[in-house]
């Protein structure tokens, strides 16, 4: 453009640049790390903080991933691999899918990843056409909607609500979401931040809906390995082994969770090949690759028998957290703990303790409570947005990165705060 | 969508999915890997392979580097990090860029990225809408094209032209290329193909024009320190010191070639905050953070003496094998090297070659050489479609990845093959 049109791209952005391009106005964020930073700036007040507001997890690496990555660092894997990750690595995830849900992957369905997070927009990329419509679980995880927005698509909640002291979403709810855009649905099982361990019956809904309008599922798999000794592990069904689902269902594996990883950034897509491939594609245009010597340390995650040992014994210890500070919460006034059977995070109903605090705002409760008591935690306006006629109150708990002592002062601290309040 | 509409989206992609996204479409790759396919195949039959098709370095990472990796993974930083990258390495990438080039960047500059190329698109979607334009060059890095049809913007290769044994644009030319639309252009000096180390007149001039067309400017920067002992340093200067360019140079920095990291995949990107900030909030979409421990050792790399002289060793060695080449393919019948004061890769003009091989396609002649003496190498076409009137042939020699007796047994074995079809 000439010097004259130049003023079209001043103002907005800097003193001698163009504008910055719209799309960025429809990216979102984890608006939780707002909450880590207040946090942060609490203890480095000299507060005490009990951090339950972070997904990351106070467990160390197995030593036999960590020994196998510095194994592959000296045996030199550190050029270029394929887009698509090393041959051992495909076989290893696709044989795990298979024994873990009794699929039929072969190494060609599956295409390493950074993590599990790249998967989200990968899938998008692949299946959704701008303007078409996806559905994303709400409360969830918030990179769904943000990531759908950013690449111009529609986002459509669909809603998780409480039913009998857990949770439970509604087919034909769901139904009547669906419009001729629809062309795929984001289901994530064992789920951040509600906890859900989906029945058989329930995915069953789910694949039978997904058939019948035709849509791509994505299946976000982060927690199928945290799961606690009162879930029916044989009421248990992977989506992608239901009728007409294989073609259609493309999984995140991610490596973050079952092995205290979060930090690698190792994960997968697997499903049908020609949609691996294309994410594969991206791959070649973004990552070039997913970093060579931490696929070597992958491949003994999930084949090294003290790497599945680490998860059990991880596993245990989650669970005695998630029974304690059931226990613990259940004691405060106003609070009513929803128990997980699978994942890190205790959603709370905290109706009641709003209306002790006397606020109708997650955000202003968060930080009274924050404040008052040192106890940090995310509330359910973190995974988007309250939904219409929404009338009840949660925070998440997530107790990945906490001592059983924590929760202990944690039901010390909250119980005199909002008894007074009682009064 | 209901039952009957689901027809709309059946035949294309399989027996029961819905059709992929039409994005997919515009989505290109790089085509070198079909050359290093093909070699594979050919080595695997039992044939000898020289193989100057691959831009990846047969030298192994400095051992401080890789040390350093392993005492982050006993030191336990195995988990999360901020999304922009831990603060000591945004610090160091900070300084790095001062030092070498001039720069006031602090630690508010750096986005860690996973590699160089993740900039690439990062770049395009921060700073280029749909419908807009951006400049690459061609020949070129074949992601930059790809890239940008896949974010649906308009891309507009321009050219670089061989003058004086060497390469050199025409900024008359791409004041030709201009349009309304124009929002951004994408600079490699020290370039991928061509090798070209450019002037301080060149670059000037490159300034100058893309602030009188108020255009975005990505500086793709992964072969500066690896120029050899005829380029005259005191000639060069970074695109963002010059007038006006700070606030719309964005730097694409890659630690893949100046210290043998290609299969780590750590990179950054750096630039003013504004700019900097978007790509943070893209890497919480995307891959959450680069891997930890990783990042650690990123700091090594750019502090420590034993990195800093790992750098010059290689680039001597490179050195040495640049002038081998030279020599070799100057006597191999119809081949004119083009000597590059910079990076690791030779254009060589086999327009004489490929009149006495009978041909006017590159992919036939590429195929002959390999087939007749086991010599692989990419050629003009995997880097960008030939522009019109371009009539001279061209195809890259990296020496990379190979020994000087490979180099030596190159010329051995394409001598005695374009003499004999000189007869």
């Amino acid at each position: 453009m000439g010097v004259v049109q130049s003023n079209v791209w001043s103002g907005g952005d800097g003193p001698s640049r163009p504008a910055l391009a719209t799309r960025l106005a429809r990216l979102g964020t984890e608006t939780a790390y707002v909450v880590a930073q207040e946090a942060g700036a609490l203890k480095a007040s000299g507060a005490k903080v009990l951090p339950f507001h972070i997904g990351d997890l106070n467990f160390s690496t197995p030593a036999c991933v960590v020994q196998s990555c510095k194994d592959a660092l000296d045996a030199g894997h550190t050029g270029y691999c394929a887009a698509a990750g090393i041959p051992e690595l495909r076989k290893a995830l696709a044989d795990h899918y298979n024994e873990t849900f009794g699929l039929s992957y072969g190494p060609e369905n599956v295409s390493v990843q950074s993590g599990g997070k790249p998967a989200i927009g990968k899938f998008l990329m692949v299946c959704v056409n701008e303007g078409e419509e996806v559905l994303f679980p709400s409360p969830g995880y918030p990179i769904y909607e943000s990531m759908a927005k950013f690449l111009n698509l529609t986002a459509t909640p669909y809603e998780y609500v409480e039913k009998d002291g857990g949770w439970a979403l509604d087919i034909d709810v769901l139904e009547k979401l669906v419009t001729p855009k629809t062309k795929a649905i984001i289901v994530n099982n064992f789920q951040n931040p509600v906890g859900v361990a989906h029945t058989r019956a329930e995915m069953e809904a789910l694949a039978a809906f997904s058939v019948k309008h035709d849509l791509f599922v994505m299946s976000d798999d982060p927690y199928y390995q945290i799961t606690f000794s009162d879930f029916d592990t044989s009421d248990f069904v992977h989506m992608a082994v239901l009728p007409g689902m294989a073609d259609r269902t493309i999984c995140a594996y991610t490596y973050s969770k079952s092995f205290a990883m979060t930090g690698w950034r190792l994960g997968a897509v697997l499903g049908p090949q020609a949609i691996v491939d294309a994410v594969t594609k991206i791959n070649t245009n973004d990552e070039a690759c997913t970093t060579h010597f931490i696929q070597k340390a992958g491949v003994t995650a999930l084949t090294h028998p003290d790497a599945k040992a680490f998860t059990k014994n991880m596993v245990k210890e989650l669970e005695v957290r998630r029974d304690l500070l059931a226990k613990e919460l259940s004691t405060v006034p106003g609070f009513v703990p929803l128990i997980p059977k699978a994942t890190f995070y205790m959603m709370v109903n905290v109706t009641g303790a709003m209306a002790l605090v006397g606020t109708d705002s997650l955000e202003d409760f968060r930080r009274a409570v924050l404040k008052g008591t040192g106890v940090s935690f995310c509330t359910r306006a973190h995974f988007g947005t309250p939904l219409e006629g929404e009338v009840q109150r949660y925070v998440r708990f997530a107790f990945s990165g906490v001592t059983t002592s924590d929760i202990e002062a944690t039901g010390a601290a909250l119980r005199p705060f909002f008894e007074a309040l009682k009064k």
